[in-house]
């Protein structure tokens, strides 16, 4: 078991032996362990090395000057320089919030990004300033549209934070794919099938095999199948691509660049590297806050007094398991696989830092 | 088979007929036939007899004053003076487009309004203006949260208009359900069974029954169940309604009233009627408004050149099959099943109008 602080303190090092700013690589640090924290810990430590790796390969830039490239009042498209995803992630939704103060709300796309971590993190830093948050972000080609077998979208989440007033905030940050990819990886390991409904073979024949995106398969949309609305989750994909690549002249669908090393630089770009979308709505700009946030506590309360099925305890809010998942593990340490550990002792290492 | 003409002025006489004005009918019946003609007829000529029925229980206004209660530079909440959905909506959405002209993007939320039929119909409007258009709703509650039996939402639907330049617009409009209620309908008048994941009895096991609704039974959302991702549709409804409801001022969840007569007026209010929400965003706020389309067409037919599966002819980009039966139903009329002729036959006579 580690400590946040150690591990929080170790990715910081990291960075900055890459060559970023305390500044930057503080804001790295955070939503690293943002990850671990809150159980999603497929975007936590496990992912130091792909940076690392990008870094060394000089594919990352380290010492990015990040802009605005266009604006209104209530929008604008940020260049990220190529920056680790946090940095430009998080300057662009700082501007987001800026603008929704001026504007009532505050609408940013970034293009020339990287992959940013969790979407939850952004979507709530606009919690403190009685603003709703929102985070979007494409990823690696590995989903194919809805009667496809191409490879065209990544498993682009959403994620959006409401803030309530005497009831915890509503969080809802999820992939608009059936399961995030780091579930097929798991079931790989222990030599499981999984469920039909998440991947198809090379042909688009159902399938069960989590081994399956090596042999030319590819991941499915929400809903699975076109019956059980497989079009729908299509509908949503796209849309966070459109928003997140059209809007801010990222790479779009399938020529979203490899967030990890060992894939080459693909042939063809359309645009420039990863892109994000982010929204900050001040509450007031609707209702006076307090109201609204008394209503959320209703809202909240009402969903969490539904009856439970036959067989369940509780019926969960968007963001229970997170926050529950964030108080144990400050409470009780983040534990690392020993092959991240492993990993982590290696760039250590290399970098001339300490890990145990 | 109808010509659009006929049944375009029959809808327009029945709403003048029941006190609107010529504006607003004219506006009423634009939306039901919008249904009709992009083969959602579950939003179209069917629910004239809803309509009337609440009419007929005084349950509607038909001269709405229809007011901005509560405004920012890009924000407005609309009270839609209990008018008929279609009234509220078209003018909340033509403030969301007034909105995004001076601020570069505008929102609405709407109170006190009524079922307002196809929600792709106002997101559509913003594509002339060279915007995209976005518009969501809440509806009667029929759908339980994942792990829950109660029904707390309804069928929720997204609708997000994009324009292209020489490529038709993206229009992706869709309930956060994995198949709309007709559907149940549908099934239960053929005596068929539906598959599994769309459904649950009243303890929460699955059904394939179409007729469950009526034995306490629960539509679920988009995933099914948990393992294919239900929280995802469920953090998706969710997020309608919240941007519906408690942005507006409206009914909430379980508390949306009913948009049928037979049903009674719910005890509890948590606001005014039913909550929708409209935005509008200048493409230009975010890049060149042909660049931006232009890219679009890329996106579109790099999506459309995806390779189809086995057993499929071709992917299709949200709208195509909408903009299809549009020009099939504008060229070839409409199609009306006995049982609603019926219906319109006998509002006709009550309110001394023609239909044949």
């Amino acid at each position: 078991m580690y400590q946040y602080e150690y591990l929080f303190d170790f990715t910081k090092n990291v960075f900055m032996k890459m060559g970023c700013s305390e500044h930057h690589s503080t804001i790295i640090a955070e939503v690293f362990l943002a990850a671990e924290l809150r159980g999603h810990s497929s975007h936590g430590m496990i992912r130091i090395k792909d940076y690392y790796e990008l870094w060394k390969s000089k594919r990352i830039n380290p010492d990015p000057h990040i802009k605005i490239v266009h604006e209104s009042p209530s929008t604008a498209v940020v260049d990220g320089d190529n920056s680790v995803g946090m940095v430009a992630a998080r300057r662009s939704m700082e501007i987001a919030i800026q603008k929704a103060k001026n504007a009532g709300t505050g609408w940013v796309a970034t293009r020339n990004s990287n992959h940013f971590g969790i979407a939850g993190y952004y979507a709530m830093m606009a919690l403190e300033h009685d603003m709703i948050g929102i985070c979007l972000t494409n990823a690696n080609p590995l989903v194919a549209p809805t009667f496809s077998i191409s490879r065209m979208m990544g498993t682009n989440p959403i994620a959006v934070a409401i803030p309530a007033l005497k009831q915890p905030p509503f969080v809802a940050d999820f992939a608009t794919t059936p399961v995030a990819r780091g579930k097929l990886a798991v079931a790989e390991k222990k030599g499981e099938k999984v469920p039909f409904g998440f991947v198809q073979d090379k042909d688009g024949h159902p399938s069960d095999d989590p081994t399956i995106l090596k042999s030319g398969g590819s991941m499915l949309t929400l809903g699975g199948d076109r019956v059980h609305g497989s079009h729908k989750g299509f509908c949503l994909s796209s849309i966070v691509d459109i928003f997140s690549a059209v809007f801010s002249g990222a790479n779009f669908g399938p020529f979203v660049p490899p967030s990890v090393a060992y894939l080459p630089v693909l042939d063809k770009k359309v645009g420039e590297g990863t892109g994000h979308f982010f929204g900050a709505m001040r509450i007031d700009a609707f209702q006076p806050a307090n109201e609204f946030k008394a209503k959320m506590d209703e809202w909240i309360e009402t969903f969490r007094s539904a009856k439970p099925a036959d067989g369940q305890e509780r019926v969960l809010i968007p963001g229970d398991t997170e926050r529950e998942a964030e108080e144990k593990n400050m409470r009780e340490g983040i534990k690392l696989v020993p092959a991240i550990k492993d990993d982590l002792v290696l760039i250590a290492r290399e970098l001339d830092i300490g890990f145990k």
